[in-house]
């Protein structure tokens, strides 16, 4: 893909999304859904695999749809990409999931910048946002590299809905949001102080998803016009 | 697409399915879970997603499966389409959600037709639909314009389940079906007051979609017979 | 479709697949949701379009997967088959709803057979019944007279979910599943002498869908191979 | 498929992910959900069907995605492939399970071992294992002989998604992560003396559903590149 100023707003813009289909589907469960917290995460990850797929599947054709810097990283590690990619897309990123948390923040009436006030800290919820990156990156390049790509958006939109509730943590497994999701003192936001400690999971997520696709998937196969699947 | 009789009946019959479904959902829901609001959006979420996917897969062939004002203008404003046709659909597109309106009321035994008592305003709730409405333009332009109008029903279906929670205003994102929904006192119902200020806001958001289409996907891709995706 | 054993066996089986999701789904959710009538049909309606989806897909290519009266016959009257496959099909189909119901009944411990003593009558349910089953004939013949069956099974899963919570009947559409629903005294059941009433209003909805279904779609299309949907 | 470590490997992880993902979520809907079973069984059920369907996805071309002992040994009696098979996914297969097992108990600070106190007994449960068994089996190689293979993993997700509330037992339907989920004092664990009589029932289930395999799809089909489906 050639690197372009729209590939890069691309990334911006699906980035804000992603962070305000998060954040903002969060705000409405729990003011909606006051009695249970299991049912607020489940209006959460409805709302999120759902909309995660459509990002992807909107998206793909512009930048890729990564909107997560590990999954840049990933692919220029993996398939030898330029690493001016990374420097142009993480800022993208970064800035585009603060902008959809301000944005989710004003979409209901909440201040636009709120450090959030939700401690998110302890082992098991680290351990949780490497299982949940390091599934993350096996499942894009897992369907990458076996040529079947255009399953990715429905496959990483209903992996991260099933996170939600199969980690601890509800499954950040993305840097870029982690810092967004500090701007919104509500459901789905992070205390900064637990920010860095859950960014260095990922990467450690990450490189372990990395070392599953090269066992697993060792040789890229091309994308088949007419594959079975 | 030739303009015909048969394609304004679809508008219509599927825009009265449309409403149907938004608006028979909602009044399940709110009798059925009278205690959680955030349970009554959830059902009515899930209705809608799947029910919007299908009906657009069934009037696809039929009628281009708009059932929005806003699609179809901007479905002739960025591929220079007759304006003959907006004026035969729109009428249909508003009928068509009132005449949904009005059968809903009656499968659940309510007035034929009662002006809605809810109350939509604010700041916060006409942002959220101007969001709404540029991702929905975004969306499906994007799909359109990138040769995957095949995926357009699920895609539009996930988009809405998942507008419902990330917005504050449950993301009408539609003149027509924001009339419509004047003629039911129920939980999808919006009083007649707030309708005007509602359905700028959705032309505010579709101009933005559009600029968005223009800017992301500036040259129409023509749709592929083998399409990897 | 040649008409064979191993199609009516399809169509036995699969109807008796049908009645089991259905009334099996309903006992759990209303055992243990005991509180909630709306969480109750959601968590009956979730099952109920996962379940369906699957069954037609494993039936689609042994006996078309009917599993229901009125598309077998009107299946019939549009592509002109012959009345034998009725004589074949709507038997198994009735035997097998019951069947099922038997089989979830035990499945849950309740009595093998036990007459449905949940009222089921008034116009609002009529009519919804009557929109039901128009919308399902409308939905199957729409997707396979435009040469898209393979989306049949989704489709029609989608529909029913939808349809669960669009209607205040709770969307029976299927005179073999209503016979066969009488005799389980549960969540799903309905009251013999509501029976009646019900076939009824299917019919009536059965030809109102036949009759939209010629009218949007009045040549069929072959199936294409490559078709870009 | 040739057998390989990869292969193996391939059944381990996608066993234990398997584990993680519905003991994991099982965990998360008690702790949070507290008040509710059936949407403890619903936020379950949501969490499987999108994460069974993933895994599938992922693993499929690596090592046929069974996670199943009797998935593995069907494949074998079916197409008369080799025992071998058997003798390395087998182990693969409960091993990973009890590793996704412990994964899930430590992401959610449990003991990282607990035998499960759940008694899980009656002949309801075990017909209902029966009943689930003899349709995954159904569900699978229904798609496999008729030359859909492509569509196993929503199929399988979607049908164990329903399977969680049409049966009383929650559909176990696979040895492995039955003898997995005795590692777990939580929502999704079975108690070591409720083991053997459900993996009976499974067995029974099986080849119930082998034998409905065989009547239904005599022949197996090809698999077609252009299938219409």
């Amino acid at each position: 893909m050639k690197l372009s100023v729209r590939a890069v707003a691309g990334e911006f813009l699906g980035s804000a999304g992603l962070a305000a289909v998060v954040i903002g589907s969060g705000i409405a469960a729990q003011r909606l859904s006051p009695t249970d917290v299991g049912l607020q995460l489940f209006e959460n990850a409805f709302a999120t695999a759902l909309g995660l797929t459509v990002l992807i599947l909107v998206f793909a054709t512009v930048s890729g749809a990564h909107f997560n810097p590990v999954v840049t990283v990933a692919d220029i590690v993996l398939h030898r990409r330029r690493w001016s990619t990374a420097a142009a897309y993480l800022p993208a990123q970064v800035i585009g999931c603060i902008a959809g948390a301000v944005l989710a923040n004003l979409m209901f009436a909440a201040p636009a910048v709120a450090w959030s006030t939700t401690d998110r800290s302890g082992w098991p919820l680290l351990l949780s946002e490497v299982v949940a990156t390091a599934g993350l990156i096996l499942v894009i390049f897992a369907l990458v590299r076996s040529g079947r790509s255009h399953l990715a958006a429905p496959a990483v939109g209903a992996y991260i809905g099933a996170a939600y509730f199969f980690t601890s943590s509800t499954s950040f497994a993305n840097p870029a949001i982690t810092i967004g999701r500090m701007f919104t003192d509500t459901f789905a936001g992070i205390a900064p102080a637990s920010v860095l400690p859950f960014v260095g999971a990922q990467l450690v997520g990450a490189a372990l998803g990395l070392a599953a696709v090269r066992v697993l998937f060792p040789t890229p196969t091309p994308a088949l016009a007419h594959a079975p699947d």
